[in-house]
């Protein structure tokens, strides 16, 4: 495939440069200091007026004659994994959690190439600058990790300080074939509600547990009764999943701990499903403690990602433009997923359409063997550069356009 | 009750505030360096000679003539744990484990009466040395919670530095009420395994289940499954206890994690439970690893606690001292107990017998009452400092003073 | 709504008493003795040439003159359930399943509404004769339930004995809101898997469980292992289902016993998902008998039903036809469900195309309350007489004669 | 080893015969109608007066002169079992258990070698008249594995219609060595409850879990959980067994049953945890069910089996007599066990002291073998019959002379 930066290798090796830096440079959700900070001065240099914007946000606006106003969402942040990708750039970075723990850190969701490919856009705008008119809104937002940023942004009074945008366009790397685009239209990514569970017993010796209340044991026939909501409690043709991917209690192993901890996130795309399966949690936490003789759990609700919709009349647009823009094979509409954004809480906040599209990031062969490809939050997931920041960066250029363009249809 | 102390007024008050300073001062197993610079201050200033001997321990020797040379250890370290007993003397120290975690430390489980008790005899001693003759060795002990302090010592030369005691005695404190002695003979205390068991995963994307090997789940229903060894395979007769007092898993709420990791402890009072369950551990973490389709689990033996067995013509012979020094109906005999220690390692050894009792610390009403008393280990086990510092003092210095007493009978 | 029986005020009643007595006298699938023959004894009285077929298969033909030869098959047995509907004619009858364990017997899935709407399209056919040329083969098939009849029919030479239709219509009656209609062009019905396991483990008493291997726990931790294998195993935006609906062991509960029998009953829509679910009960079958160092278990497959596919085009057929029978309103596509039928073994084994669908039998205040609607084999699925035995006659007549009919599109 | 029976070979022989004939007639609790017949027609040869009490017990008196009244007690009813002893004289016998259900029996617990040995003493004491004075009252029990059979004589008036005797005696045979006897002074047999459990879920299709409430998945997360009550609310050095030996639900692969049945037999040596236990059964079924969203289950208690305890004076007298009539190496002292037993029963209800003792059943070579030697209620039980039947017949025997015989001393 061929795309823009094609007519722009000197822009392509400067994009690369930018992404191998990103990429060992990852930072944790809304921790997001040096990335914010090499982004202001990159656009910045390009032109943009920039303003810092809840903590680590960065809002690039770049005002071109008149015209619609458009916006543009990359995301910044990057999460706590040991990279484990064997790529000579890969990260080695160090960051702490908000307790304190120190953790390894990785672009493992692969924002950095979102980054990039904004920048790229960006570039190409201001290199292009004759053929548009109007007003561009650039937003790095960080904190998509703990479905804070979005939230921090708006709190910050980011539409008392940017222009006001018609529609806001975002996208993912993921792992499909690099050069490729999928779309989907309406409901496109799931409710997801995170809760820490606080299990609690009472602690004592090892060696007599017959005076303690074992929260450990306690946690573990939690943890196997949930998996029956899932098994037992949705339709099988509705769609959910609950994961616990945290558990931590005890210090030592013969000292039964007072207290067990573990995170449960729950993703599903209706409401229904939602509600049933919230109050089922809560309905399956009780009644083992119950069945332990144990104190009443506390729950502490960390997040609630709303669904992400995609506005059905502009997404078709879209996917007119990308076909276009990358070819009518490259560009796919595909069904929902259960991966969850708070992308929508930008457009929303406006009430104006937003469209949030994926593009691919493996080689063909690697999605095409018997191995699991590596997904996104997996040690092993490490796009490719080529042509994933190309393609990147030509859809944005390509929709942006679309609107901004003197000859643009929309 | 009475007790020597009662004669000794200044010694208690000064007993009382060491007792109170360790127990400000507590330091995790094999880390007990200004615990045992203090011993060194304490016993040197007593006029005993002291060398240190496997890093944190010290050994205290007194010649006082010619006559048998006698053993008494007293073991040293703390354990991680946030106390909670709302003392006026409470702990707020903190440590750091072996991995570099941050954790608070806490006498819980008294060995800050033990070394106050072997200063006391060891001071009477010093103070009553026309009445008795020959060599008394005390053994300050590090690292008894982990099995790690006697082996250093050992390690380290002890009897090729020390001399050799023809028997070794030792007590411990335990929530019996305060003032009593409790002594077992034969086997007193259990085998002690413990094991850190890494479970292997795949990580992933909290929503891609399907492309894991969830190891959050499968160690619940490892840890689930574990309780049918206990509950269908050691006869009811028998005595077996297996605790999994930790779990660490996971840093983020939507990565399910490549590993988690607890631990296994496991107690009895017989060979054959003790071959049939480590055999039955692997055989389902094993099994259950398979059930998920996840790779081999990963086994680290911790270590090993021997059964302690009381050598049961002595234990008669310090039965019946105890019950001289402190009235009949003070000292029990009762049976053995699920708890272990590696003081068996120091006589055993040289081949000599081992003497070890225990000494209550609750009040009489709280041990009576209808709450669970507070037992070692717990955030809540705060022994009352009198009778029991009395009792533990009185107790070591009688049976030292019955072997190396002028008029001694054994 | 009113069907072609508001014209068959005599017939309807006649239908009404048919379907009272087949509900009252429910067979067990394989042994519809009875019902078979009042088939035999009904559709010879209106001048069906019939033979038996594949024990209590039933095959009724007309011949009208030349035209085309069309198939409409209905199954006919009953499941081992008490009823539970409180209707004045609900079943009090027992029968006796093949290992002769005597049961109740109940018409829970609504073959009985089958049966009479077939028989009263027939009389339909039979009292309109002058306005239809063509063949008609009504097949009443057996032991639906069992997947066991379509194959007894096609294995006791059904295609050698009856003309060859070039289509095969059906129908089931569901918990849908009486007088609708509801059709899924394409995969409709599910694969569905059954197997009993036989849980090997070694009996004794009940006091000495560690010299048994306990089959009944071993079964119980299968069974809860199970429920990981949808909850983490199956992608959340595919369809699967395991229900595992009986379990038997031990006759007296203080002795162990050596075994434990459970069934095990898997659904779902993608060949992928059911390989990678069949391999993984076997092999948490395995493993979970492995952890109880049990014998290896045995798996008796005991049928396989497969995807139930509606012709694409033809069900577009079928859809305006039924639409012009009953009204627009009352005529719905569907997605697919998770029931299975062994209907589409008829057609395909002649490589002609079928076309499936379901009438609703419940009232609409009972669809609409709170409280679910019973479904399919539940002791409370009792279908409303009307308008769902008038629906059901009326989209058999109407789908046949448009075929069939002098005036027919097809 | 030798005893009286190597004097009496005739009646050894005809012991054999009788033996093999109650091995092949075995029938259940309750029911032992033909057993009973034989036993009143054969005690009634040997002179006996013999009335029927509790229905199929016997009450057998022998007056010879004036003297002390003694009983002795032998229970006679067999279980549902399928022997598999690979015997000569193995049962194939059937039977129906209380709900109809017709199931194999077996003499799985030996009850046979008591009857056996019992009229083997009758026997003696007959041959023997002239050595003794006063009144022998044989006690054949039936129904002791339901623990009905004691409370049935009782509710019959057996004390009304009875001599008193003044010590009751009886013994078990069991898989020690043949030739050896046990014996348990003071508490020797478990507490034992039984409780029926009927799981209450909500029925439907097997493809439609979310409308139902699966009450077998909700069995085995209750027989899963119940393993934690011994594994971590019993102290591990005492003890308790629970065992859920027969579960049931379902008749269909694909129905979700409305309900599941299984049993729970609970044994336990000390009233504190017997509380707690049945506490806790309740406890975590009640707590399952509200996991599950489902019905409070019902739980019926079956029975509740006493301690059993052996009076120490006259158990130390009995144990003095049994080594003087059968060598000092053949009778040991042994713990307690967690079998149960109704006989405490009979001597409570009079007030007099009960003794109870076990005979060993299995050659020396098995016992010793790697393998797990068969237990009672093991479809593998079946004692050598000889040295068994001498022992039991020549233990009875002696010590029914040590009261009875002119040169008693007791």
């Amino acid at each position: 495939m061929t795309t823009i930066l094609d007519d722009h290798p000197e822009l392509r090796e400067r994009l690369h440069e930018l992404y191998r830096h990103l990429h060992q440079n990852p930072e944790l959700s809304m921790q997001e200091h040096e990335t914010a900070a090499l982004i202001e001065e990159r656009m910045g240099a390009l032109g943009y007026d920039v303003f810092r914007c809840g903590g680590t946000g960065v809002v690039a606006t770049l005002v071109n004659g008149d015209g619609p106003v458009i916006g543009f969402r990359a995301d910044t942040d990057a999460l706590p994994l040991q990279e484990d990708t064997g790529l000579e750039y890969a990260s080695t970075a160090r960051g702490a959690l908000p307790d304190g723990t120190e953790v390894p850190v990785m672009h493992a969701c692969g924002h950095d190439t979102h980054i990039t490919a904004a920048i790229g856009a960006a570039t190409l705008l201001v290199q292009n600058r004759d053929s548009w008119a109007g007003t561009v809104v650039f937003l790095f937002q960080p904190g998509e990790e703990t479905a804070a940023g979005a939230a921090a942004m708006l709190a910050d009074g980011l539409w008392d300080k940017a222009p006001h945008p018609e529609v806001i366009y975002g996208q993912h790397v993921w792992p499909g074939v690099t050069g490729s685009i999928d779309v989907t239209p309406g409901p496109a990514m799931s409710y997801s509600d995170a809760w820490k569970v606080t299990v609690k017993g009472r602690g004592g010796h090892g060696s007599q547990p017959e005076n303690t209340i074992d929260p450990v044991v306690l946690a573990a026939y939690m943890i196997v009764r949930i998996q029956s909501l899932i098994s037992r409690e949705v339709a099988p043709l509705k769609s959910a999943v609950i994961t616990i991917a945290t558990m931590h209690a005890g210090l030592k192993e013969n000292i039964i701990p007072p207290t067990a901890e573990f995170t449960v996130n729950m993703r599903n795309l209706d409401a229904d499903v939602r509600e049933h399966l919230l109050a089922g949690l809560r309905r399956i936490i009780t009644a083992e403690a119950m069945a332990s003789n144990a104190p009443e759990p506390q729950i502490e609700e960390l997040y609630t990602f709303p669904l992400l919709i995609n506005d059905e009349e502009e997404t078709a647009r879209v996917i007119e433009v990308l076909r276009g823009a990358l070819g009518d094979d490259k560009v796919s509409e595909k069904p929902a997923v259960m991966g969850s954004e708070d992308f929508g809480a930008l457009p929303d906040a406006l009430g104006v359409p937003g469209v949030y599209w994926f593009f691919g990031g493996m080689p063909q062969d690697v999605v095409d063997s018997d191995e699991p490809t590596p997904s996104n939050h997996s040690p092993f997931f490490g796009p490719v550069m080529e042509p994933t920041l190309s393609t990147g960066t030509a859809a944005a250029y390509a929709v942006l356009m679309s609107r901004l363009g003197k000859n643009a249809s929309a």
